[in-house]
């Protein structure tokens, strides 16, 4: 059976030319980059090239990367370590569009007497900068909205965040985690703080992550015990992984305007196919200002598992909302922020494509969901005649 | 030039049957193992496959592995999360020879508003049952002792740690990181609540651990986020490392003890080689009950980083303590804990060696040694005749 992967926001396959990197660091270059001996020299060499590549790919300085286990560590890290270390408050602004990395550690942290705002967002799923502004308080210690969501790929406008946090003096992190690698992002130029990323959204491997940390911000740890990463974050460096952070990193910021162009162009033509071949459908997110390879449609009548597991006896990997929150028979957080009622988030598809999506498994994909859509209908008690 | 790698309790390679098990999930089998799909589907068989592994050498239940980014996490959450979420009280038992993952993590919660009595040990760096017992308060949450010293090598008394724990109907936890794949380790028969593992020390991916949580104990997360490892560890599933800790916990408890006996006996070869070849010199830790690769010596009048770069420029890596503390000019804590005085403390030499230690290794070790010694020793403006 034909194999097709749309699911390239849940994770990516490594790259043969990352693997490639990694693999002398599982064998004959395995030394522990604290050790004061040759093993540990070279590791360090190679963590520092990697930390550089990573720090280049965002416009930032070597010294303000720290080497994570993930993104779901770096938004718990950024966020608990900057609130805890603030001293002008206990007032948190964030989105009800979050990563759950971020509003579960937001939640836990009011459980501890922290406060939180949650910003609405459009119908778009867009963060309005008037109700940024209203939110904020004299005891605001941190900003942390998303780059870019990760259900429904719309786009925030982060620069004019970063601009407002700034005149604010109020720190600002986001979480860029489906971001890096689809928009250029300048820590500088956005005036942002903090920012979380992983590798394996980005065909790096799973399980290492960073946190940019701009140079004189207030942060206390999140673990302690050794002193690696300048006595912020302990444990062992992961030198392969690190090593194939940094490569994946540098590939996925080359040659970005191309590669989002050629992205865009089979966005829409899925797009249009699905729109084009059934009905009462829906595209949730911004229509234009999003992730060059998301989609996220709403089928009226359609229960979400159920779709995805028709598409998988087709091969076709997509997904219904974030992994991450798999099992749960909670709708979309997203999608009900965005106006949907219950019934509708539950029959949302995410499609995620990628460099490597071709014109033969976007055909494939647009003749095999149409019957599928035609027969979960037929089937539900929902369906009404129109 | 020959390379002779003594340094195994700072990190080991990874083995290439181990390697050779990660490789698929690098490759053709990348997906997310939370994800609905078939690419999800075979990752998730593979984590608990790896779980399993992981359970089966300590005797745990499948469901009390959780999967960790490594020791320092498995250590932190461990600590962390039993005594915020006790009911007992705000006192923690631990010794004053804990990795720093421990150590540190108890002096953070002092400044949170936790107490804690840190054992002494006695010369030989074993924790004494009776000082425990004298420890023990109403408001005791939690007792931490590790089971084998990092640097020493000094296995602790852990059953009884475990009996005392349970008759005080207190948490358990220890750090077993360097004792797994050593030393037989049964949660149940040594009444072990919480136990802290990580792959790289046995030939795994650096970058994973696990921490065994018994069913039943209490225990609140360290981060937070997705829904992965029941709720309890956030984070999309490492699937390729996970893989090879499984295998390298499996490998590493294949034949325990023959394996044991032979490393103890190349050990007992260095450790004669020495002391008939050096004067002035000492044995660190417990003549007997150590760690079967762990050697640690105090050489009078040396300097321990000039003889680590003399040692590395013939090409021999060993430690002059933990690899997590490099960097710092203070002496080791589990030197001084167990009553060296601080000069001496500074000159001491950690050798570990591994299952692949050859004859000629240790031959050209202790041939190299000596001259190394002796140069030093009259460089020295320490040195006094004897």
């Amino acid at each position: 059976m034909r194999k097709v992967y749309m699911d390239y926001a849940a994770t990516t396959y490594v790259k043969p030319e990352v693997l490639s990197e990694m693999l002398p660091y599982y064998g004959s270059i395995y030394g522990n980059a604290h050790s004061v001996h040759s093993y540990g020299r070279e590791a360090a060499k190679a963590m520092e090239l990697a930390r550089s590549r990573v720090a280049n790919a965002i416009g930032a300085l070597d010294r303000e990367i720290f080497f994570t286990s993930g993104g779901t560590e770096s938004d718990n890290w950024a966020i608990r370590g900057v609130v805890s270390a603030s001293k002008k408050g206990k007032h948190i602004i964030t989105s009800q569009i979050e990563h759950h990395a971020v509003l579960h550690t937001c939640e836990q942290l009011q459980k501890e007497g922290y406060e939180v705002t949650y910003l609405p967002v459009d119908e778009y799923g867009t963060v309005s900068l008037d109700a940024l502004k209203a939110a904020i308080r004299p005891d605001t210690a941190l900003i942390s909205i998303m780059f870019a969501n990760n259900e429904i790929g719309t786009i925030q406008p982060i620069a004019q965040i970063g601009k407002i946090a700034k005149e604010n003096n109020i720190v600002f992190h986001t979480d860029a985690v489906q971001a890096i690698g689809h928009e250029p992002i300048d820590v500088n130029e956005m005036n942002i703080d903090l920012l979380s990323i992983s590798a394996h959204k980005i065909h790096g491997p799973k399980g290492i992550g960073a946190l940019y940390v701009r140079k004189g911000v207030r942060i206390n740890n999140l673990m302690y015990g050794g002193a690696q990463e300048r006595g912020k974050r302990p444990g062992t460096d992961n030198t392969p992984l690190a090593v194939g952070f940094g490569k994946a990193i540098e590939l996925a910021c080359t040659d970005l305007e191309a590669r989002n162009m050629a992205l865009t162009e089979k966005r829409y033509q899925i797009l249009n196919g699905v729109m084009s071949r059934i009905s009462n459908v829906r595209l949730n997110g911004h229509p234009i200002n999003r992730l060059p390879g998301n989609l996220n449609f709403s089928f009226s009548f359609i229960e979400g598992e159920a779709l995805l597991l028709s598409l998988d006896l087709k091969g076709i990997a997509a997904s219904s909302g974030s992994a991450c929150t798999s099992g749960s028979l909670d709708p979309s957080h997203v999608l009900l922020a965005i106006g949907l009622p219950h019934e509708v988030a539950h029959g949302s598809l995410r499609v995620t494509i990628g460099d490597d999506t071709t014109q033969e498994e976007i055909d494939y994909f647009l003749r095999e969901l149409p019957p599928i859509i035609e027969r979960l209908r037929a089937m539900s008690p929902l369906t009404v005649e129109d």
